[in-house]
């Protein structure tokens, strides 16, 4: 089985250890599976201490052996509960942390509290900002993970033209979405790093369910099945001449891909017709701006205007409450990563940066259009990363 | 839409009061998605206040509408951010909270700290525990919807014996069984509170994959294909005459029904077989003697005795570090809920409690055989929820 090579967790452990010292931290407890992963190779139960010069130490409670053969780090060893962490790094040589960090978006409280009495002299900050702003510049590696999952993206969106037919649910949409996803090699979860969002593989809405708001921070959501899940597909039957948003997106070694595409049995009708075009235009306007440099704040600003100026301001990715400040998000090992092409987010592109662009619009009572493909930002603009050259797809 | 009954949510609410002032809190905020279903039948962003007497208050962060539709709660309204709850409740009269709960098990650290700073006078204790032996106990309402996740098992079991033939992949047979979850209504997620731990529908092992150990806390694991997931199917493909181990899971309305069935293609070798026949008999005689008044330790004790005097006591319930001290489990709205059939789960079998029973039998290099299922503790012993009759299934 593929694990991540050895130079590429040198080099992110040695990027965080250049950012832990330029904040005057003494180290970092990792805890949390995606960063783990990040800087280990391994999500075997443990808990990563990197302290700002020297060896990282993985600390493993279970399993040694797993552990040991998935990371390269030269230091993983056994330790019997979080308890011990101390008597570990002090063994170590690490006797005296005065600031230290944590993941403290994600960190339970509890656990947090253990760090405070295990180490009852050290000031803790919340490092988790460093972290995702070191992930979100891509080496290649990685980006030749996402374009794997891109891969299977283009199967399923390709495979899935067989299975849409009037009368059809959703949810077969969906399940068959899992199923290409799965034997294609989806890992079988998309993380998420925001506490109570949730992911799926797919959203698949058709008609007015593409218009149904709910919790997660998204253009669409859908009715789902039941309030306990409350968004994507439900059993609700897929009819001619209505937009189908189907947001589908896998993981390869972890790696997210993560597309929007919108099919109709038949035709669409002329307004969701302009408002696809209008979706397309201002992907295609962007994806041409965008290159190392530009704010995100102003990418999203451009597409704004390009909406407004065209009648469709008030539904651009999303309606009332409904409507979310972004149009693109960072992808990698979780959905949510780093740039947010939006005014919220204060950066600029950078070269190594992959992000999803997905202008939408959504309409009330109606129906969900847009266009959604993963880019990398090189020196010369963006690139494609995403197959599909549809982006409307008529059966 | 299914919405939970209002009858539900009030006697859940009332239950949680009893408790809160039972242990002298003024009252608790829930945030987690379970949780929060558990008490209010909406999982849209919210922050819920349960004061110890007093009517309970959803502040909705997104989407008012919806929670208000799906929950049945009196007092739901919008907050535009978490910043003004206290000002929110001062308004409802809730000036001073001296000692409050948090679900500080899950809830991560930066909030805890927010809570911190808004309620600066307020002691916080972690009212995990009271949730967990709250929702422990099911209802009639529950258990209906646990018995609606079975039925789609028992027909994933049956159709998935179509799919299943020599040369084919783990993650084709984990596909079609995710497809046909969802097809039959699954509503495309599994929750786990375990922090780290993640769940995915399927595990999908045959012959050696169902001998890999993993982070994960169960008694199998599995390659995964990446690291990055390292638990359940992999691009392995299965061949005759070994054990093909399926452990499956779907939730419907938020409810969990979890199962396990081993299929072969031809025959168990004689180990397997007597392995087997060993897991189906402590299975049998665990679901005769378990019954309310009955200890979770002393149960648990009952399987390994069995299992030590068939000679496979070094490998019941997984083998070195990958052997759990647990034979079953509670499942409700998530996977990893109480009781534990544990000598570490310090109770007793009571009324309405629902566990799944999961004897079984990891065997190094070779692979897992085992029986699950589902059971309701009735007064006069244990009723089954899961449908499936056979428990080795012959291809």
């Amino acid at each position: 089985m593929e694990t991540v090579p050895r130079e590429e967790i040198r080099e992110r452990i040695s990027r965080f250890q250049t950012a832990l010292a330029a904040n005057d931290l003494a180290g970092a407890f990792i805890l949390q599976n995606a960063d783990r992963f990040y800087f280990t190779g391994t999500i075997q139960s443990a808990v990563l201490f990197v302290p700002s010069s020297g060896d990282a130490i993985l600390m493993v409670q279970k399993n040694l052996k797993r552990a040991q053969l998935e990371s390269s780090l030269d230091t993983v060893i056994r330790v019997k509960n979080k308890n011990h962490i101390p008597q570990v790094l002090n063994d170590f040589g690490v006797n005296q942390l005065a600031t230290a960090g944590l993941e403290m978006d994600v960190l339970p409280a509890n656990l947090y509290i253990e760090f405070q009495k295990q180490f009852s002299k050290c000031r803790w900050v919340d490092v988790s900002g460093i972290i995702r702003k070191l992930r979100m510049i891509k080496s290649a590696y990685e980006i030749e993970q996402i374009k794997k999952a891109a891969a299977i993206l283009h199967t399923g969106y390709t495979e899935i033209k067989k299975i849409i037919r009037a009368g059809v649910t959703e949810l077969e949409i969906d399940g068959h979405l899992a199923m290409i996803a799965r034997r294609e090699g989806h890992m079988g979860m998309m993380r998420m790093r925001g506490w109570n969002q949730e992911m799926t593989h797919a959203h698949v809405l058709a008609g007015d369910s593409g218009s149904v708001i709910t919790f997660l921070d998204s253009p669409h959501g859908g009715t789902g099945n039941t309030p306990a899940m409350a968004q994507g597909a439900g059993f609700r039957r897929i009819k001619a001449n209505e937009p189908i948003g189907i947001d589908y997106g896998v993981a390869v070694n972890g790696y997210i891909g993560d597309q929007f595409r919108t099919y109709v049995i038949g035709e669409l009708s002329d307004t969701f017709k302009k408002a696809h075009a209008c979706s397309r235009e201002i992907h295609l306007l962007l994806a041409q701006e965008a290159k190392p440099g530009v704010s995100c704040a102003q990418l999203y600003d451009r597409a704004v205007q390009k909406a407004t100026k065209e009648g469709y301001g008030d539904f651009f990715m999303g309606y009332g409450e409904g409507q979310v400040p972004f149009i693109g998000h960072g992808i990698g090992l979780e959905i949510d990563e780093y740039p947010i092409i939006s005014p919220r987010f204060d950066g600029i592109l950078e070269e190594g940066m992959v992000f999803a662009l997905e202008p939408m619009f959504v309409l009330p009572q109606q129906g969900i259009v847009g266009l959604e493909d993963d880019y990398l930002v090189t020196s010369g603009g963006l690139e494609r990363l995403t197959l599909t050259e549809q982006s409307l797809i008529q059966i």
